[in-house]
């Protein structure tokens, strides 16, 4: 969780682009955007979209070129065994589909680093996995030294940027791949806590800005790099953007009765909450002008009217401590079945 | 912190009576209100409000008879020893103020209760002040048995009702004054973290609505219970609703050309940032009819309209970690030198 | 953990008086003592010892009147997850068996108390179990209040006597039954961790001596109380001297040729291992008269000449934060089991 | 605090040579030996011992060639405000000594490493003066960058060795200086607790063994490192074998009526307990022949009749957990006024 800039979303299917390109008619367009692979699927409760984007099409959307896989359950709750079940089952999966251009075998070495600062609640989940990693030590299927793990704790507590300290081990263990675990700030409060996304892009705080310093990427540490993430936080203005066009949109609907009462249970509608266009017309008689401005025009208003502290909030669910701790343990319980099945057994797939 | 009702504020003075009736020409009313004394001095960079109720004026303003002090430091930031020092010397003496009737002496026992969740970065300021007097014990200048402290963790957590637990104690303590501190929620989230009220009138989770079994109070225990608490957090759907709010008004009053350069710096801007009326007419335009509703006609719209996640968010600010911490430490301090300096010591003044 | 008396042992087995019967020729007589009944068995790789007194045999052993069962594994190490397992399946028999007169219901309510000091490992182990408790909140099969936890802390960080706190939560609560969990004291440091012991007489610090304010027990309390107690420390003093007399014995049977090779493997020895008499003659020249000394006298020794600082240190296993999580663990899943299949299950057994 | 190796003492001053050439007559000698000088005095209730050797010297002693600070405060106690008070003032007078030659500059950097495993008490000492700088950060007075600190945790929990994560770390920040903060092993345990000891030797885990993989010394490093050590612990076999010395040697001189009552309070008394020749006569007809035996043979004889457990122990004061919170707290008290005042003010003396 970057403490700077929270106003971006850190998931690939919130990205402006991917999210207003995804209505219906505009659906097979975007799959067939030249450099972007997108595939939607659901296995079971979980709904599973993997993209795959070359350099042309890492422009179009914003974001870096290679493969993003998000694993989405809607309907998690933090008691739900069997939800955390389920989206293990996709995880340890997509951790094999992730890889397995890598060729990692019995004899690889992984460094998994776990981000964040763990005196924030939400900001812990890299580090809570990392503890769950030394809980379970003593009975990981593992070499002495085949994994090594460390949880750096953020920059303001030690001195060093994160990225300085990941590159120091990572020269010293010489892994084959690092995974790196952290909490990722969303842009809809819905996806809090029931996604995670893997990517082989790495980590990249400041986003688009690109810090350089604080990069965790393969192109940053000449070693592949896997950021596991799950969105835990939304950033206050982010909120509140989201909040007034949802306004927008719903009572849109509602006066053009365009309601669709099994659109609410498919698939799509997890991700295309934004997808009807507002009928502005109708609306601006309650609402006024600025019920047809963009989500940009709304938020430079409300970053020049809110007073500064505002900029300096961020959005949790009060369920949080359980929340970070069940993905924490998830990630650590997943990761260390696919290493176990997949990369240390004799005879890899 | 209440972990289902965070809609409400935890804070007199941001009570919509006391804030509606602050404005420059209604703030003679309500001093002369019948049943409530209000009183506001500022001392250093520390803004005193004391307010006094009875029966009457209690009702008035929704909050319950007694004495509310609030201590608010506008400019404070995590990093302001300074800030943090000034606001610690008006504390004590307001615990002071406070108590001056109970008449405790040195043979007074004290039971200090830290409610919350520690494992929630903002509502852990009970058990860290709870944590700091046992780190302090040995240099606690009381005898044995004197002062008792105990932070029961929530409900959920123990499957013994907070307000039981305390019962529980305090009936086998026996103590003369029970302190309680406590995480709050406020409405504006400008108040976050820079506030610390006092009142002899307990805990009411629940508010208005009343859960006696939650009640930490003279009437459910029999003993005389100061609630110590820090707003920390704001409720998701009130952080919306003031942000349109704020929206409105700054644009109403920038169109009207009503800037009032000077008040920023006074005393009274720092709580009545709602005074000036919006002029709705010269705002329509642009915000529409909803411009000239109510907060709490807001409020009910986006309760219809935002999906029932919406309510389980709380906002709280990025560094809430130190800030938790810097407050607990505080109380603790403040507590120790009022009791060791006007309790316990044995010329009490 | 007893902070201030470490001298005695806190296991039943270790008791002098049933330690010293116990040798071959004297067994019949011990369990034929009046007042006692013993009963030693082996499941797999745990010994089960289970002891029944009324008055008479109670004050033989110098113990309270009552039950007490004492499961065993020798070859425990603290990553032994087979070792751990079949404990487990004992423990949970043997709260069956202890408690089985109580006649629970499916409506009964359950206290548990996880006594010690958590910032000392070996003495966490109470606390620890009810952290476990407390992540495990949700995925637990009781109905809200029935099963009610706490970890008081000790007497020095609270201001309150841990039997008065737990009196005061009983009035509150009215269990039909108090699990008290505990970290104890051995004599035998071979002892150390491979061993949890039941007994239905409760906690009494300061052992035979009664601190009756400190007692945990039915008599204080009008409650049954369960204590779950596993030997974490042993005290310095019992250590040298455990370490000085196994010189004696282990170079007087070496002396004496009296190898007893296939014993080592028998239930007895583990518990037995000052069965065999010193030959005082044969090791005289070697160490002296006071190879002939009892325990008591090399302790009274020990106690005049060594520093008093000697007598506030602890032994405990290098390994001991591996074992204290461990065994909390243990208790809290086989506590947990207990209660949903004997207790809470709609056809209690 | 090495896991496997806790036989050895970590003190300089504790060294068999040191000890035995302590006596009055034969102290003259070893301040004249060849490449050790050795100086002691006392300020307040603090004692300094300074130790410098060269090749030579450092032979003849066991240990490295170098520089050895230990200050005692014998009378210590942990709720002694005023011990540690003392003790924190000669620790900064003694940073300033032993640094004096390194020629550090306001814009020298420094790594602080705080080593050992936090989940066990004793061994906690660095990680919590690690915390304690997080803690401070905000009123630390380094500019971003100048002092990095970590506390990598111990091999076991992370899979990369202690040393090579310095290194690691080193090779990154480029340091001017490493400060290391770990708990040592002493012999005596009238020692634990109450002495710091600072050397610029490093860390030498397995002693004179030498395993060079987790040397933190100049030598691997290539930066100069400063140790500072509190003894936390005492290995179990140690304080048998220092029980049963003692015993013989309080009995011996008490049959030769050999009291020195003046020497007791003595600055030497501290250090040299076992100055006095024991009367193995006298004492024979009691003890037997072992009186007359050496620590080592002694030694031997526990080690081939003790169970290997045994050697798994270790020992530590009951009030482990203040102590160490203590020390941890003036460590990292007396470093950062020592930075602050020496190092990185413009007028550097």
């Amino acid at each position: 969780m970057d403490k700077l800039n929270l106003m971006r979303t850190d998931l690939i299917d919130e990205a402006t682009e991917v999210v207003q390109h995804r209505t219906e008619k505009e659906k097979d367009t975007l799959y067939e955007s030249p450099g972007i692979q997108m595939n939607e699927e659901r296995k079971g409760r979980v709904i599973i979209t993997h993209i795959e984007t070359d350099a042309s099409g890492a422009e179009t959307i914003g974001k870096k070129e290679g493969t993003y896989i998000t694993l989405s359950v809607p309907t998690l709750t933090a008691e739900d065994a069997d939800g955390f079940e389920q989206l293990e089952q996709q995880f340890i999966l997509s951790l094999h589909d992730i890889h397995h251009q890598l060729h990692l075998t019995p004899q690889s070495k992984v460094l998994i680093i776990g981000l964040g600062n763990r005196t924030i609640t939400p900001d812990a989940i890299g580090p809570l996995a990392i503890d769950r990693f030394h809980e379970e030590m003593f009975s990981l299927p593992f070499e002495h030294g085949q994994v090594v793990f460390y949880a750096p704790g953020v920059t303001g507590q030690t001195g060093l940027e994160t990225g300085e300290f990941v590159k120091a081990i990572a020269d010293k263990v010489k892994p084959d791949l690092i995974l790196v675990i952290d909490a990722l700030a969303a842009r809809n409060q819905d996806r809090l806590c029931k996604t995670i996304q893997l990517t082989n892009t790495g980590i990249h705080p400041g986003s688009g800005v690109g810090n350089a310093r604080n990069e965790i990427s393969f192109e940053s540490l000449g070693v592949p790099v896997t950021a596991i993430g799950v969105p835990m936080v939304v950033d206050a203005p982010v909120l509140v953007v989201d909040a007034i066009e949802t306004v927008f949109k719903v009572i849109s609907s509602q006066i053009g009765e365009a309601t669709k009462p099994s659109s609410a249970l498919s698939v799509g509608s997890w991700l295309r909450s934004t997808e009807a266009p507002i009928n502005v017309e109708a609306i601006k008689p309650i609402f006024g002008e600025w019920s047809g401005w963009s989500s940009e025009e709304i938020r430079a208003l409300l970053q020049e009217v809110l007073p500064p502290h505002h900029q300096q909030l961020f959005v949790t669910p009060k369920e949080t401590d359980t929340w970070v701790t069940r993905h924490a343990d998830m990630i650590q319980s997943g990761v260390t079945k696919w290493l176990q099945d997949d990369v240390f057994s004799s005879i890899s797939p």
